[in-house]
């Protein structure tokens, strides 16, 4: 506290990100990163660049990755705007497109950093409760005031919102931004970007933190119309003209150029995803039908607390939330398949000792 | 133009940063890059770092550069706040420590990402001439409604102003916050960070995009008492949790280890731009008092307008500002001594054809 402080430091309630344990041998299950490294190309990109111009600013407009992604995703590169991971994306999303005054609404539960950026920002929000099953209530985000945003699959429940409700949203929103947050997106059935050149209003945030293997990079992206991208682009440019490094854009750049490499870890995991949700329910616990790189689970009998806590003392740390209605439950990120081999063996040992 | 844009994209009015042409060739003095490589150390510690855990998020505190830093300094990690270059640490502070409704003060002439930021944020301000000189008037600053912000040397007059000057100013605003942007203060006499122990309403900004040779890179941060960095962190954890990314710590954080490469390179510069001064004199240039690594001239007879087209004609590129008072001075960026050789070879032959 300070009374130095403006109002707006006074009124923020900033975001607490999972634990970043630095002790060795820690099984880290609690941030929804890729278990795998980065294609190879991406080092090699990077490497190139790195010998290259570090004393030179980088592109302010980041033309090259800008056209990568909008090739990949069948966009022109006037639909793509680029920022420094999504959670930035976000906050330029939500100073260019919602309102103070204007109350924007979201689920009762989903990323918990929505909030944090009305509270910054002082926009008004209404919480849209979920249905008891935890998938969102359609009709609730139905001609909203000062606009929509939800992440599909929805985070932390992990469940997926069909592209026919998504469009249903946007229909009912004609005069106000619907954001898709599409983190998980590639660990999911279908994108919502086929609607973008149908709808105005509609706006997609994607990250290459997950499906992409890049957490430590920091590259998010937003699709949508030129238009959106002109205000996000207005907004960057009165903020900091270059917010991508020259080694974040080579490498980012170089990702969307190794499909394979893309296709066949997100593959792995979503195998792996498959198996570890086939082995959690013969042990009792309810698992929320996922379509992203994580599980949000409750056990039948044991709290969800006391496993966090027992796990983490066997050195497997998870994500817990303590607070309600999700406070007996766990989300678990999918890591390589040895890995959660040796998760589902040590909840094994113990769920016995609670028998 | 778009019938979704908030009010805020309405009212921007975005920075426009120095060109970055691609073409080769182009000797590129205007945008204040260092000509010298980073330390071949920071190219070694981002090669180490690029093989490690880059599907994982970096740090959120970033504890290991902060604490170089303060290092370097003689101050605590407490005292340090870093960010995605200076401009984003300029934006935080300006959420931070100014307020709508209450006017803040910048000179006349100075960086003009400033009033950019107040457009944005909806900060109102008052413009303190200069002198007939281009020095600050110090006593204008006196006194601030809101706060109180210029560069140390100031941009893009290059000009530095004396700490028992800075110091005054920072007496007569105890109620308010007086940011020290001190980009290019290592190619000047003294650092206002000796000054941070006692005065809790100073802040200092600094970026390895200038004496560091890292602008590509983007590694910004501020130096101020602990409650200062705890307002400026309130707001970037409101933002985005992790604003440098893995490589972006690893190479500052060498950086700030190899003093004797950075104490060499900023002195080749210093030593450069006197040369390149005595230079312009003899051509009949009024060339600026510079403490920077560039110099703002003006010459006695070709207009500057005329002289930047000349030049970029001649694949030489320095900046020109289109407007009053300053639209007859040139900024030109201190290259490497070879291609100031060439730079006033250049310059010669023009000048001659207009005699």
């Amino acid at each position: 506290m300070s009374a130095f402080w403006s109002e707006m430091v006074h009124r923020t309630e900033p975001y607490v990100p999972g634990e970043q344990l630095n002790e060795a041998n820690i099984l880290k299950l609690n941030t929804n990163e890729n278990p795998y490294p980065p294609s190879p190309k991406v080092v090699d990109a990077i490497t190139n660049e790195l010998k290259r111009k570090l004393h030179l600013y980088p592109s302010p407009t980041v033309d090259g990755l800008r056209e990568e992604i909008a090739r990949y995703n069948f966009l022109q590169k006037e639909n793509v705007f680029v920022g420094n991971g999504s959670d930035e994306v976000l906050a330029f999303s939500f100073m260019a497109f919602f309102e103070p005054g204007k109350k924007i609404r979201f689920p009762e539960i989903t990323y918990s950093f929505y909030p944090v950026y009305c509270k910054l920002f002082n926009i008004p929000y209404e919480l849209i409760p979920v249905q008891r099953d935890f998938s969102l209530q359609v009709e609730g985000f139905f001609q909203s005031e000062g606009g929509v945003i939800f992440p599909n699959p929805n985070a932390p429940t992990s469940i997926y919102l069909s592209i026919e409700a998504i469009e249903e949203i946007i229909k009912n929103n004609s005069n106000q931004v619907v954001i898709i947050d599409e983190a998980y997106i590639d660990f999911a059935s279908e994108s919502a970007v086929s609607l973008i050149n149908t709808y105005e209003n509609l706006l997609i945030v994607q990250t290459t933190s997950k499906s992409r293997s890049l957490a430590g990079l920091r590259v998010g992206y937003a699709l949508g119309h030129s238009d959106l991208v002109e205000g996000l682009t207005r907004i960057k440019d009165s903020f900091n003209s270059y917010t991508l490094n020259r080694l974040a854009i080579a490498g980012a750049t170089a990702a969307f150029q190794d499909t394979n490499y893309f296709m066949e870890t997100t593959q792995k995991v979503i195998h792996t995803r498959e198996w570890v949700t086939s082995e959690l329910k013969l042990l009792g616990f309810y698992v929320l039908p996922s379509q992203a790189n994580f599980l949000f689970v409750s056990h039948y009998k044991v709290v969800a607390e006391d496993l966090y806590k027992e796990l983490k003392m066997n050195k497997i740390l998870v994500r817990h939330f303590n607070k309600k209605p999700i406070q007996n439950y766990l989300r678990i990120t999918i890591g390589k398949e040895k890995d959660m081999k040796l998760f589902i063996a040590q909840l094994k040992t113990i769920l016995q000792s609670y028998n």
